[in-house]
């Protein structure tokens, strides 16, 4: 089983690690040091060895930061966890609502002009500390080694587990190919990557340094010969040498900054992303820094038509797997005897026997009731609740194949619904379907579309606090920039990007709704009456799982929304109805049936 | 009658002139010159004076600029204009397209390394000038005193019509009191004010420098004090002085530049409305120059519950003026006889008979058949086509009336329409419908509306080629920043905000669609089952003219489309109707009568 349902962290052991790191901060003569979520590689989800947020303050949230003053301690979160902050963190850490208060408002108030304020260069951006730096001038920031591990006696070791190619028959394309595409268009001599989605997708590579992403924790540099260095932890890289080919040299991870500094010629980093220590080290080589995006990741969010293809054959053994967990829910739930854990490893069962499943994609969201309402809820044993006829039941999960990621939400009636349950589903549906529908321009963005899938909502006076979609790798990260269906997401949408389609509606105490399948960029197919020379872009739906009928109030819907329905549902059929036993098979019939 | 329909250039006078500018940058010592479309105050329209561009080359478009150099003269046209540059313009000027083609991918195959570049630092922007010299490290770009002025022996003097108060019964504010409320959010001692709408909407005062648009051309420096001082032409101020009052101290505009040079503390500048000069000058000031939006800009945007009452009366006067217009096109077209001219003479001729008509807010657009599909199409004795049976009119058109600006757009068709003309029509008017409807949570700028209104069109495969709404002044520019209704648009809607909404279609040779009438943001009322605490916004439409049933296929209509139309007509019977002799009131009976 992947998941587990313990309570990640208690408030009981902040206070005495709190004292601990202010006396090595007294130790060190610095006036307060910051101790971000973020690890190295600024990813979602860190390495044990990383949780230093969590070892200190309790709080297991996947974003936000705390900073230690020798009297005040602000742990900054966002509002996804204002609640949940106080159940985690003793009360000698001060919650601040971020991003409402930055750092820099915060700061004056707490710390004389011409003091210290100390960071791990490793854990924070270029741009971070350059703002920091901007915003902050009377405060001396100083680069220092990590403070809590210094303190941290018991700390995990970095995690150690070998990298593995990722196929030809599923990436589509060679890394030689890759290395040769990009450098070509390098303005400059060498670029530094650290993120590890880039450089499991640039090299054709996979890891497994942390859960749920197989992404591999280690530093590269593409040169503009297509040639590449790459850092990694001692022996990880020894299953790959073969597939890494003689363009490719390994280093160990040490010497990366060693490396750095003896660079010559121009030399490009992402601010965004690159540890302020790479720029602090660059800075001292013989070399002209130039600040750009990460060159990997525009092409890896346009997925190959390989990409594509194993997107889809993910989606439908994944598809497959929840039909099967679908049709259990409905003969069983309405018995009255589920709690949501028995969802989260009953819907994981059925994943496992795919035989294809390498991990969960993310930690099951399996909210009943008024738990739906909780975005971004994870069931402990502490919170389990019975799932109880009459209430909706919110189900988002995903699967990493080795062909593609997957993610989906369902949200499911147990027995029968309100009217109210049906009038808010089918909004939502409504705002699915809009954005599952629509044509565009080349040029658009997902910020010119989210609106379309709210519009049903929002003419009923409800909206959602959270984006339509965000980008999915290929068996790789389930969040994944660029593209993204937000009011921020100003990258323009291009054939092969995926993206989930997810819009959704909560009503605090009383249940969530949401609905997600992934979509894939595609020239829009041809259209009678349509502008000639007006080439557009349209989606197509990867996601093939019935949605729950029960709960459309078809009243609502449009002739061309009810048309979609059912052809969402007969293409369902088709897709996934024969890999079921009968029994289920027969289920499926009846959930795709026409409305 | 405001409106001429003389051609507005021939090609002729082009070469002479070219070959005179030519040899003027030779007596001076300059290799280029270039002759942009704007003046000092970087407004839409300018007075004759400044109609260099149009005076050196005939082209008579509101936007571009020409390069002139010893052996080629470049001018840059953007889509609008592709056509007309080629029918205004002698081929010794050679049309670029811009802003694919910007000035810095242009200029390096024409102009030699340490080349100079010449320019007038009074109609060109900071920002157009720095973004020039960072692109352009190997030009040398010069201020200098206009070489078109020099060679242009009967350029017609400055405008030189007196200032006029804007009363307070449609202002809704005191200048004194806009001073004072600017005056506290300034960081700076002062701010330099160049944009006449931003002075106009500060000062409660118009002019009548240029045509459509009542803006004064001055410059302002307001104090952190609140004391303004007003730089104009003479004599320009003299019937508004006891208006400005004593906190006002008026000045000579020729004494701008010595007044800048002799400030002191700290000045802010708009660096992409500033001219040059004035950056330039500051420069040798004894100054801190710091870069900020003008602080006009949003206050004028956001429009006083005064203004918006201003507003809906001008619609609401203007709606009569256009409904006779309607009524009697219904009589007199079908004959067959009129022509486009006729339309805009009549169309003219009844806003005049409100007996309150200022100006046309610009020239009406009075597109028949094929012309209609010019969307920037202005009629003159060369271009005039009948009004024929069959054929589609568009007609865009408003005016200026002392409480109000409107802008209204109406496309009737002559006699019986196609299926074609009302499956287009009726996309359009859904996509206008779906801004009018909406509601949306704070935050959400026109970028993210933009789509709603399109998606009609764009699941047929269609779509328009311009923004879906710009702003509108209050008896003031008829486009005014910084809100819109476009992928562009990332200025977040208020409250008070008045926009155009009007998608249109185009069919390039055959026929022109737009629909367009005014709205503004207000709090979105109250509504049963809406979410407690989530407090939205949403339009209420202030013009109220009847659309043309004739066009609309009800089969395409949602019931929720239905309604909205059949409201707005009853509405509009409503407010309109009794304003009406019996004739044109049985006319708008028909016209307002439920689908």
């Amino acid at each position: 089983m992947f998941q587990t349902f313990a309570a990640q962290s208690s408030p009981d052991q902040g206070p005495p690690r709190l004292a601990a790191l202010r006396a090595e901060m007294a130790r060190q003569g610095v006036d307060g040091f910051i101790v971000p979520r973020a690890d190295a590689f600024q990813g979602e989800y860190v390495a044990p060895r990383d949780a230093r947020l969590q070892w200190l303050t309790g709080f297991s949230g996947s974003a936000g930061f705390c900073v230690v003053l020798p009297d005040v301690a602000g742990i900054f979160v966002d509002g996804r966890y204002r609640v949940q902050v106080h159940n985690q963190v003793a009360d000698v850490f001060t919650p601040v609502n971020w991003p409402e208060t930055r750092l820099p408002d915060w700061l004056p108030d707490h710390m004389r002009d011409g003091a210290v304020l100390a960071y791990d260069p490793w854990l924070h951006t270029v741009s971070e500390i350059a703002d920091l730096r901007d915003a902050l001038p009377n405060i001396i920031l100083r680069p220092v080694d990590n403070l809590v591990d210094a303190i941290w006696g018991d700390q995990p070791p970095p995690p150690n587990a070998p990298f593995f190619a990722q196929p030809l028959e599923y990436a589509g394309e060679a890394h030689a190919d890759k290395r040769a595409r990009l450098a070509k268009l390098l303005r400059v001599d060498s670029a530094v990557l650290t993120l590890p989605d880039s450089i499991a997708w640039l090299m054709n590579i996979r890891g497994a340094d942390i859960e749920r992403n197989p992404v591999p924790h280690a530093f590269a540099l593409l040169h503009r010969t297509g040639k590449v260095d790459l850092f990694a932890g001692p022996g990880k890289a020894r299953d790959i040498v073969d597939h890494l080919g003689a363009d490719v040299t390994l280093h160990d991870i040490d010497v990366f900054l060693d490396h750095l500094a003896a660079l010559a010629g121009t030399v490009q980093i992402d601010p965004k992303s690159c540890p302020d220590i790479v720029a602090a080290t660059l800075r001292t080589a013989e070399v002209t820094i130039t600040e750009s995006r990460d060159p990997c990741v525009l092409p890896k969010a346009r997925k190959n038509p390989v990409e594509v293809a194993g997107a889809k054959a993910a989606q439908e053994r994944d598809g497959v797997a929840m039909v099967r967990f679908l049709a259990w829910l409905d003969a069983e739930a309405p018995k009255g005897h589920l709690t949501e854990i028995d969802v989260v490893r009953t819907l994981e069962e059925f994943r496992v026997q795919t035989n294809a499943l390498r991990d969960i994609s993310f930690e099951t969201i399996s909210g009943a009731g008024p738990n739906g309402a909780i975005v971004h809820y994870r069931v402990t044993e502490k919170t389990n609740r019975a799932v109880n006829p009459g209430e909706l039941l919110l189900v988002d999960s995903g699967g990493q194949y080795v062909d593609g990621t997957t993610d989906i939400t369902r949200t499911i009636v147990i027995g029968g619904p309100t009217a109210e349950h049906r009038a808010c589903y089918t909004r939502v549906l409504q705002g699915m379907i809009a954005i599952s529908r629509i044509r565009f321009p080349k040029g658009v963005a997902g910020q010119h579309l989210d609106a379309l899938a709210r519009a049903p909502l929002w003419l009923a006076g409800q909206d959602y606090d959270h984006g339509t979609g965000h980008g999915i790798g290929s068996y790789l990260s389930v969040h994944e920039g660029p593209q993204g269906l937000s009011r921020r997401s100003d990258t323009a949408l291009e054939q092969g990007m995926i993206l989930s389609n997810e819009p959704g509606y909560y009503r605090e105490g009383a249940f969530g709704i949401r609905i997600e399948n992934l979509i894939v960029v595609i020239a829009a197919p041809a259209l009678e009456g349509a502008d000639h020379g007006r080439d557009m872009l349209a989606f197509e739906t990867l996601t093939h799982v019935p949605l729950d009928r029960r709960l459309i109030d078809t009243d609502m819907l449009s002739p061309a929304e009810r048309d979609w329905i059912d052809r969402y549902h007969a293409d369902t059929l088709t897709l996934v109805g024969s890999r079921l036993d009968d029994v289920t098979g027969e289920w499926l019939r009846q959930a795709c049936a026409p409305l």
